[in-house]
């Protein structure tokens, strides 16, 4: 048996979410029916992170387990030809079979996009927010500024009963504006539910001059959900890439046929 | 009677191109139908450029006569709400009853962009042509060099029974490279039926090494369809503006309540 990791990218504008489920067409399901098709049995794949619908991503991770011996990095091509225009794996790489894309300690990226401008543009509004009126960006940054470190994000939040320990690390955020588009990038060792969006939704207040910057640490500190800004809008969010520090190594060891250049 | 002159962008993945037609739902037909709704009457109007089935536009231009007091530059704001959010008014100003945004002197500028990585970031897909390969972008630069100036584009272009006069000014093309993004921008005068498409078909070619720049002048020279490359995909093209000269100046004498930025 041999263990498979594929880095996907994805437009999540017409699937609910990545995670199997009764109502409505998933990622996840989609990338198992062409698995199937590929392999010729059922396959299931278990993912890293479980973004919302209409959530895009760049590199979000899922293992799958075969007997093939189709070499890893031809998997990508195959299972392309296979899949929707809207998702495109971007790398296939064998790993180790103890290797797990959700219990294993990751380093992930998200970035939230805000288009500014007097009317959106709608070439870009599947991909971004969009808001109209003046915002401080200078302020956003320093808020984002605070979310640094380990603090705990229940403020920051929407309740999971699955989940008890809310005290997450924040390795870095960024915040800055080409022309008419805001980025806001955070980096952290996980993020709960909900956790990006609704912090993008307070920096967008930050940014609109509903408080100021230095709110953010009495907000974390109030572990209170109602502290916080609205959950911004789905289809703003990317999930960027997720780093497993343990296992990159490790990875750099197998033996790769083509080298297909790591997702952006 | 007061004529107005919006600036349009709208994304045309989901339509059958800009001008009224029987098979399909278009960008004209659509924004027609906002106005009717806005003014309580049938109302038409007149465009600038008939952008084919799934090319899209940040600055296509129409105009409409009507015997509203609206103030020119709210037509904007009131149209948008009743518009898809795949179509919006960047801008509306009252201009002379005698402009007319077809046969007055323009400067055009289009831009078409080709995804350049191992797999496609379904993220993108819809407004950018994708190749997989490696692609010479100086070699692509020097063709477009060649297009520069007054030339006929016969060869260049779809033949259409209306059109005689083949010949067109270039005044700009630039050709770059940001991260994993071609950008070909292209400005002139006017262009011909599928003009700017055949030359991003002829200049992905160059780009692939299938002929050298310097073919550019003998495939103009030839004014033969067949000489030059295959009609690039509709979707990697935009219509970024339209530039009228003899115009601008008497448009910036025109009263405006609010100063709404010009589209990118």
């Amino acid at each position: 048996m041999r263990r498979i990791k594929l880095t996907v990218a994805y437009d999540g504008t017409n699937y609910c979410g990545w995670q199997v489920q009764p109502n409505g067409i998933t990622v996840q399901e989609t990338l198992n029916a062409a698995l199937s098709d590929l392999f010729g049995c059922e396959m299931n794949t278990i993912g890293a992170s479980r973004t919302d619908a209409g959530v895009h991503a760049l590199g979000n991770v899922a293992v799958f387990d075969t007997e093939t011996r189709m070499p890893a990095d031809k998997v990508a091509f195959a299972l392309n030809t296979r899949l929707p225009e809207d998702i495109r794996i971007q790398r296939s790489e064998e790993v180790p079979m103890e290797f797990h894309p959700r219990f294993t300690e990751t380093v992930k990226t998200y970035e939230y996009r805000i288009l500014n401008r007097t009317f959106c543009d709608p070439t870009r509004r599947l991909y971004a927010a969009f808001w109209y009126g003046n915002l401080n960006v200078e302020a956003m940054g320093e808020a984002a500024g605070y979310l640094v470190g380990p603090h705990d994000f229940k403020s920051f939040s929407t309740e999971n009963p699955d989940v008890t320990d809310t005290v997450r690390t924040i390795y870095e955020t960024k915040v800055w504006k080409e022309e008419d588009m805001i980025h806001f990038s955070i980096t952290g060792n996980g993020f709960l539910y909900h956790m990006v969006r609704i912090i993008a939704g307070t920096l967008l207040e930050v940014g609109k001059g509903s408080y100021p910057p230095e709110q953010i640490p009495e907000i974390l500190k109030a572990r209170d959900r109602a502290k916080a800004g609205p959950t911004a809008r789905a289809q703003g969010l990317t999930l960027v890439r997720i780093i497993y520090p343990r296992w990159e190594k490790t990875a750099k060891n197998v033996k790769k046929t083509v080298d297909i250049p790591e997702c952006v």
